[in-house]
């Protein structure tokens, strides 16, 4: 059985039994958005975590359905279906219960790296000033106390400094308080990277959320660091419903992945002035 | 039960029994690949249909993900599960079969309209070319006589004219050889849009192509259009892999989709010099 990095464990809490395709995890505080129900990254990031173990490969991309939530407390199951089996890649699925009820479904690939195959880097990273400089990002939605991903989790919005002035928003971000902050993987991306309908809310002008229908990661090079870029691009919304692009940078301009993600969007009333 | 758009009857021959969760079609040689096997954009426009179809609702998002494949001839069953079903939004779930054999599978968002749900256009179509100042792209890979979307489909690359200088590429598309040409679905622009793999084993400056281990798309605004104008931007290559991105144009400039895609890329020996 692959082992997680220590991040991981520590992140998410995952453990398996004997059959690395069945794992388990307890919704604790710091795994839950900011009203106690189960937080997007972490569903992906449990879902690309299961499929790296059951496979023992590097997970490429992974798409994760959000179907139905949990609250603090519950104790989810993950089973992993590897549907095709390869010699360098295999096609996995994902399905997150609580008890008999479907909560998140995933589908992905996880793979070998094949030396010598076809390379490019065509993308730069946007010019942002240090994450020191930048601007704490508060949730504007209603806040349960001591609940939510910001309990381990940190995100400071800097300007973006070239390039021409578009609706693009990027976002330094970073585990916190936990014993191996530093290391990066696919599944802690996943949870930090999970702001596109923010960006996307935030491109119409109004004071709005997004609850997110899916989230998809497409997985560059990792490089172990505490800080990444999330540079967020808006696309379209329209209906209601709004779609956006994310991607991850490590500071020395690495391409860690990109993402995407489709979201109901809603108009929220701003908190009277006191 | 929903009436797919007679594009859609004529491009892909789903036909339904009494239940609109079960269709089923026959791989006709426009289907496929330029090899014989199943086209991707053939699976995930009768992913978005068969949703669309079992749902009565407009399709928001889909992931397909490619597990195995068929050959010309076969006909393929496809189940639809509708595993949340809201007064909006419903999240579906299909998988595409022959015989016993998982084919593809996707996940996916129905959905109604929200009619005055915040709304933004952030992005702006790249300036291009008309389609027929365009060079007609010609596929690199063997050819079977006879078989192959481009059979009902054609593709004129244009340069993109504006922007600063990168990777992307801009290539008109429409289907041909179909009565109902110039109607537009969400299956249309799937079967159109499956390009990425190109833009980004172009990227790395090698021959070669690339096989999808998925292809994500994201719906905007359909507009009836003959010729829709595919935006590609390549995102990585790495470890034998790569990502990217296509934005799909109607040409009044609306942005009709975003869609996204990995896939194995290798390197291809070019044709010895006659």
């Amino acid at each position: 059985m692959t082992t997680p990095r220590a991040i991981d464990r520590e992140l998410l809490g995952l453990t398996w039994d004997e059959d690395p395709r069945h794992s388990s995890f307890v919704q604790v505080p710091e795994l839950c958005r900011l009203d106690g129900k189960l937080y997007g990254g972490t569903a992906i990031a449990v879902s690309l975590l299961a499929m790296e173990v059951a496979t023992g490969k590097e997970a490429r991309w992974v798409t994760t359905q959000f179907v139905s939530t949990a609250d603090v407390g519950d104790r989810l199951d993950c089973f992993v279906d590897v549907v095709a089996r390869g010699r360098a890649i295999d096609q996995v699925q994902v399905r997150g219960m609580l008890r008999d009820e479907l909560v998140f479904s995933a589908l992905g690939s996880t793979a070998l790296p094949r030396p010598g195959g076809l390379e490019s880097h065509p993308l730069t990273m946007p010019k942002v000033a240090a994450p020191e400089e930048g601007t704490e990002w508060v949730p504007a939605r209603p806040q349960l106390p001591d609940v939510g991903h910001h309990l381990v989790s940190e995100r400071r919005e800097v300007p973006i400094l070239d390039g021409p002035p578009d609706k693009r928003m990027a976002m330094w971000t970073r585990l916190t308080n936990l014993p191996s902050v530093g290391e990066t993987s696919a599944a802690v991306i996943a949870f930090l990277a999970d702001m596109v309908p923010l960006a996307v809310t935030r491109s119409t002008g109004q004071v709005g959320a997004g609850t997110s229908l899916d989230n998809s990661l497409r997985i560059g090079t990792l490089v172990d660091t505490e800080w990444m870029l999330l540079e967020l691009m808006p696309h379209i919304a329209v209906d209601g419903y709004g779609h956006g692009e994310v991607h991850v940078w490590a500071p020395d301009g690495t391409l860690m992945a990109t993402g995407s993600q489709t979201a109901k969007l809603f108009a929220m009333q701003m908190p009277p002035p006191v």
